[in-house]
């Protein structure tokens, strides 16, 4: 029997059953957790965990809260929760929030350039069942990691930025994106978005920088590190906004260099923190754990 | 004006009040996080912090949760609070509760030989108002930082087991602490404690052992990793037990050494990663962030 | 035009020209650089770089030295050098030498059964130009790997050892690797080796356990590590030799679990720093960065 | 007996007598190893540890090279040895060279403010043996350490920056330093030196900065990154140029923080990693193991 290497050793992602997140932010004020697990214990959902943080709890600031319950027949269920939830939340207090059935993965699309240890990684993660995600489709601006992406059993899309030009391209991307997928990763993409193309998407981006940011904004950040002898380099997985490198932070880590490494040994070590912070930001988003706040991030990782 | 060293650059711990910290613990189902939370809104309390934690959600396992939370008059309100979260608990769930006014600190008395590394350090984050703990004494079966600790206006006992044989030191350093403190602090105290010591005694006891436990149990941990030619050297935080090194684990951390390092340097490496890991424990069992179960911790850090 | 996946982003692995590596190993003496450098001067060669290493310089312990060098027309001139090396060390030194031409890559065999994560790493890097070696085959107790493998262009050997039997399955491998290997990788081979067969294949054996030796020597270490409470997951990369898990430690790095992570959290967090470990070790080795020494080994990295 | 509190644990530094370090630095070409190695041998030394980097093998870069070695009667033949050195390495060579007694300990000055940590964490170390120098004087403009300076038997010396004005604060500082100190560490002192003052001093200067340099250069660091909402902060032990927090780093490392994370917590974490890289940069140094290049270091830690 012929095995596809597709799915020989594929696992499916823990997606449980009967499981939603729920996400609630806005003013804090006394009362909220009681408030809210009053509404989701009327309908016997059973709260998984529980994350909350207030920025300032003394002073009435910022509340956020992460709640992962299971509930029987979730599905069936989820509408009703949700108007009392809005009735409950609206009424007493000032707060936003969205309830997501944790069975449905959520769906990406993975762009990449010539580099393809960020994507291999993310492939091979999904594949082992690490990642709660359904990649619907990598795309590139070249094409040499199309028969890899093919072999995984995820479809590989050839954009020629530069044949197209960047409007043409970004306008290929929106028709290939918009209603396909509700987040994108950008898995060392070489290629800079523009601001309107970032609005018209209208779903979040993360971006792999390869350095610690802020420093080393821009392009070539290990060449910089290099040049200004730091004792450690590193990598930030952020959301991407029109501000090039300046978007909310998810993760960061850094690995030690010395004087010995040259800018090949330093790409090298960086590239193994690259994959790592990006996959576990592509993981804490996938599963709800992160929280956007002005241009900072709450993880409840 | 003379400046006293003890208190001339102090600052009080950060010892907030009227908080308190609540930690519930038992056998998991559905409605402990609403009941719990109704009680709290019932009496005006507002959440400030919320940790909770399900070792098997899907199965009624076990559940933690610590809940900091703010109330005007904690003190006048503290006893019908507990009465209510009694009944509450008692009620439908098989739960225990601990109920705690934050702004009293928990007094520990700290153990030290020869070695101050960490006796110094958890000193110094004390005056700098890190550790929101009162340090009632320091012990020790040596005399060697007996002017240091009192500079920093601790009474300092010398309590010389040696001489004293260990069953009539023992029983000196129950008079010591019986009714005077909440906990205890093995700074590198190079004496084993009895199980009947232990057991007399009835406060937990935090002892940092010098190696990436259970790697190394026993006397001359650096020794041994250094024998083995390991590449990290550890230090563990741990509750005691009659079991030497076996008791549940708080904290763990880790430093790199090499082929090039002598027992000497390895010895230096680790202190810094000891005091670390020790402040860390301390602070955290301090602020009620530490659970018991069985054997190990659950630490919300 | 089709493309090869096996070879479309290929890098030859770094493998200077001219360069030559030697060990010098024995007991301490005075004059040994000047008498290796000076032979090296005298054949007009130039030294790359240069770590060395006394276990106790004060009373004529263990020298270790890697000089890296580099020399025109190296291939003609090594058995001359060879020579020259061999009459001044044997004259006045107590030492051993190894002289290795560095544009020959070794050649190793990686050994693996279900888990692809050590596996596919070392692939991957091995084909981004990172790892100077030869991967000659891959040999697994499974057949879970095979296509994958072969796409990197690396054949693939299946050697059921259940079927076969140990000794025969163990006779294989050394019709197999016998000539053919400089080295053998177990990336997570899951079958313990015997005596006899370390000791006929006669070459380095490189393995990865996946926890922090010696704390959980032998199988399952992340179910006993989540049993213990560990707040620290790690690996470890060590020659193999007769006595399981107990071989000279080449590499070691740890990751933090807490008491929330699941069996299957602690095997993923545990897998990431498996494979960068192993890869370290792998690379150090190809380089001749790592010298044994009794049970322990000195690294020049 | 009286104990004396500043030298009742007191340790003296580890000055091996007899050891020397020899420091090369230049253009790299055939041979140096050799030559270097071939006077000392001619003079009975034994070398004892020796680390060499050139930054550009291929192509005649720079050469660097850190030897130590120990030699009966140092003292008395030092003079002879450097001769010999001289004509060496001026002969055929482009080559600076620095030789060292190691058993006279350095002499440092330590400026500090009003914050504590970095300055008693160099205070226990040296203490403790662990720092090879000798800490003549304590220079702060302010008073609050300086009871407990003296408690380690190091003269304080209070310079009221703000009364004198930096130009009658700076003439001080000369007239206390010159001809008495080898080097000066900056122990979170929060003052600008002006470059004529570190011209006319003529010593290296080592800062600590609270930030993971170049992210947050200036001041305020730690309330910057909390602003940037960064998930690790750092600090930078480097030597101190006319240009503010851009001199050669000596080292760097970094510490975890969260969301939740205040202004405060971030301070606290953040000490604990200024000490550490604070305290190795000047052990490094300490040892000459810091080779300033441009504006880059080599390090042989």
């Amino acid at each position: 029997m012929a095995t596809d290497p597709a799915t020989a050793h594929a696992h499916p992602p823990v997606l449980p059953e009967n499981h939603a997140s729920l996400i609630v932010q806005g003013r804090d004020s006394t009362g909220i957790v009681a408030a809210v697990s009053a509404v989701l214990s009327g309908h016997g959902a059973n709260i998984v965990s529980l994350d909350q943080y207030s920025d300032d709890p003394h002073q009435g600031g910022a509340f956020y809260q992460r709640t992962v319950f299971s509930l029987d027949n979730l599905r069936a269920v989820l509408p009703a929760l949700e108007r009392d939830l809005a009735d409950e939340l609206s009424a007493g207090f000032d707060l936003d929030f969205t309830l997501r059935d944790m069975s449905v993965p959520k769906r990406v699309a993975v762009f990449a350039s010539k580099e393809d240890h960020c994507l291999l990684d993310l492939l091979w993660r999904h594949r082992r069942g690490q990642l709660p995600v359904t990649i619907t489709m990598v795309v590139s601006n070249h094409t040499d990691t199309a028969e890899e992406v093919r072999a995984f059993g995820v479809p590989f899309v050839h954009v020629p930025t530069m044949e197209l030009g960047k409007s043409a391209a970004e306008a290929e991307h929106l028709r290939l994106l918009r209603g396909n997928v509700d987040f994108v990763v950008l898995a060392r993409y070489m290629q800079i978005l523009s601001g309107d193309f970032i609005a018209r998407l209208g779903v979040p981006i993360i971006n792999i920088h390869h350095s610690f940011l802020p420093a080393f904004i821009g392009s070539g950040p290990y060449a910089k590190a290099k040049e200004r002898g730091v004792k450690l380099v590193g990598a930030t997985a952020h959301y991407v906004t029109e501000d090039l490198d300046e978007g909310p932070i998810i993760e960061q880590d850094v690995v030690r260099v010395t004087h010995a490494d040259t800018l090949a040994d330093i790409r090298r070590r960086g590239a193994d923190v690259e994959r790592t912070v990006l996959a576990r930001a592509v993981r804490w988003h996938s599963e709800d754990r992160v929280i956007r706040s002005d241009n900072s991030t709450i993880v409840f990782a």
